[in-house]
């Protein structure tokens, strides 16, 4: 049962490539158990890997497969239960109907991206949405050069993006998802 | 030149295995990238990696190599921006060494793992005490099953371990690397 109105969608397709065309990114194994792994952790039920291409989807299945049943299983339960999580999809639509399919209240999709938007809203002020509604959310996060000018225009609320401590701002896309669920979801520890 | 109080050592000796004997670990293609990468967007100036085997340090120096002199150089130079700031040594003694070249004042050693110890410092206060003073400080990340009991007897401050939202605490060192960058040197977009 999804118990945590927020998840994760790691998007394959449509995104950006280099020279600003629309492809589908391929699919990074450390994309998945890192991923997997940060959601687990913050608390999440649900981390969609989407991608339109069957073969990468089965790619993903198999991975997850190796250490949910496979000699990982046994090799690394925490992993297991990570991978547990992951649901893979070929749409976003799918994505968003699997999560739907938990909650009452309408999925809302929320997108970020490294650039600075105007209109976005801030991940301190997302979180204590979070904390203070059932309103289910799946943050998108894109693959490649990041996720089309469609997908912001299609989304219910743009998050700003992770402030670093200069002009450069090149985080991986598992780097920015850690931060994120960290920012969204974790807690302060204050043993001195 | 080095600006920054903070650098980053990522060690691949002596950390644990699975079955808690002390190991070498292998060097981890995106490990490099991924912490170079955070390290490189909150400010840092120095990224150490850590190994006595020879032969995985002239794969660390290839792998940098070919972003910042190779092919990968002209296609992307952001990648090279942020591998421009990784070093690689042969020991923590050797990166120590070079680090401490940067400045008057000793450098100290900080150590992190996922475990709860007792005396630890909270990542609010390490925050806090980086910006106040210009005491040097090299982060020490376990690869593998984690850094020693040695390397934390020897250390000068343990921090708290980053805190998820229940029992599962299991993030690659790349999620915690840029849990841990931000929470000490990012800042909060406010933008609404």
């Amino acid at each position: 049962m999804v118990c945590n109105n927020l998840a994760i969608a790691l998007l394959h397709h449509p995104v950006y490539n280099k020279h600003h065309e629309v492809v589908t990114s391929a699919l990074t194994n450390l994309d998945q158990h890192d991923i997997a792994r940060s959601s687990k952790t913050f608390g999440l039920d649900r981390f969609y890997i989407v991608t339109p291409s069957e073969e990468q989807r089965k790619l993903a299945e198999r991975i997850s497969g190796h250490w949910q049943k496979g000699w990982g299983a046994a090799y690394n339960p925490d992993r297991r239960q990570a991978l547990d999580i992951v649901r893979v999809t070929p749409t976003l639509t799918a994505a968003v109907a699997d999560f739907q399919s938990e909650f009452s209240k309408q999925v809302r999709i929320v997108v970020t991206g490294a650039a600075q938007r105007t209109g976005s809203t801030s991940l301190s002020v997302f979180r204590q949405h979070l904390q203070e509604t059932d309103q289910p959310y799946l943050l998108l996060l894109g693959t490649g050069w990041g996720l089309t000018d469609e997908c912001f225009a299609a989304a219910d609320l743009i998050l700003a993006p992770i402030a670093g401590c200069g002009p450069y701002n090149h985080l991986s896309v598992r780097s920015a998802a850690a931060i994120m669920l960290d920012r969204l979801k974790g807690s302060e520890r204050e043993d001195k």
